[in-house]
């Protein structure tokens, strides 16, 4: 199961919340969907859930996956406990690539199991405050190989690596 | 007087300090040589100073202005004790621009005294941890204008933004 990490940052990598007082650009949302339709699937976060669905967000025939220590049923989405539990069950549906799509708790959470294969990181034009990050438990550092980068629109960077291995 | 901000951080972010555990990719040090000898000058903190000078580092013939709360001679560097003396020496010394080089500390006290007018990132293919990084003070968020992004080599991504006025 190849998983790609999904993150929408910063210039400076500042990962911001989404909520009333930061909006997150449309190309952001619009990369995400793409990037979720092409998967067939995306795992997120209670929170991030709870934001994309408030905004409005449709998640259409993907299947969606929310990781969360406290089970909630939540309707036409599956709930799992822990990364590997998700991977299991988007394994068990027959996908090939998991993309997990933040908070950045999640996604610090895959990069704790060593469980990412590739990130994608769009880079708004923007600098933020200390906040949260998207980062590896400590202080160790991880090579990866760029694969791309191009620009989305709304001058924003979409950057893709492949973690090495 | 048009301050930059110069930066290398991780693909995510992190502020990695050179030293026995981590060192810059070759080419993070001359993108900061090229925009130091463009600029004429560079104002970098004390360990940032000591950092590059222990590793080799050659100024050559530009204006080194070392900002540190605690006064230090140094053959050769003007020493101050704020941001805006830093750029108040090298205005009396007929620059036009002024490059801060860093660390993570100096770029943040400009930010705070919202004295950057440009911020370069030099993105390294790399997950760091949580660490250090560039940031505003307080959970704020500041819109940037793209000015250019190009590979560098070693599959570096430099980044380039206007803060917008």
């Amino acid at each position: 199961m190849k998983t790609i990490l999904w993150a929408a940052v910063t210039a400076n990598g500042t990962y911001m919340h989404g909520g009333q007082s930061y909006h997150w650009p449309k190309e952001v949302f619009e990369d995400f969907d793409r990037c979720a339709a092409q998967a067939g699937n995306c795992i997120i976060g209670r929170k991030t859930h709870e934001e994309y669905a408030g905004s409005g967000g449709d998640f259409g025939r993907i299947d969606v996956v929310v990781v969360s220590r406290t089970p909630r049923a939540i309707p036409g989405v599956k709930h799992v406990t822990s990364p590997r539990e998700a991977l299991l069950h988007l394994e068990e549906r027959g996908h090939v690539t998991a993309l997990v799509g933040g908070g950045d708790s999640l996604l610090n959470a895959f990069l704790a199991e060593d469980l990412a294969d590739e990130v994608i990181v769009n880079l708004t034009p923007e600098l933020g405050g200390i906040g949260n990050h998207m980062a590896l438990a400590g202080t160790d550092h991880k090579p990866m190989n760029l694969l791309g980068v191009r620009e989305i629109g709304g001058q924003i960077l979409r950057v893709h690596y492949a973690l090495r291995r």
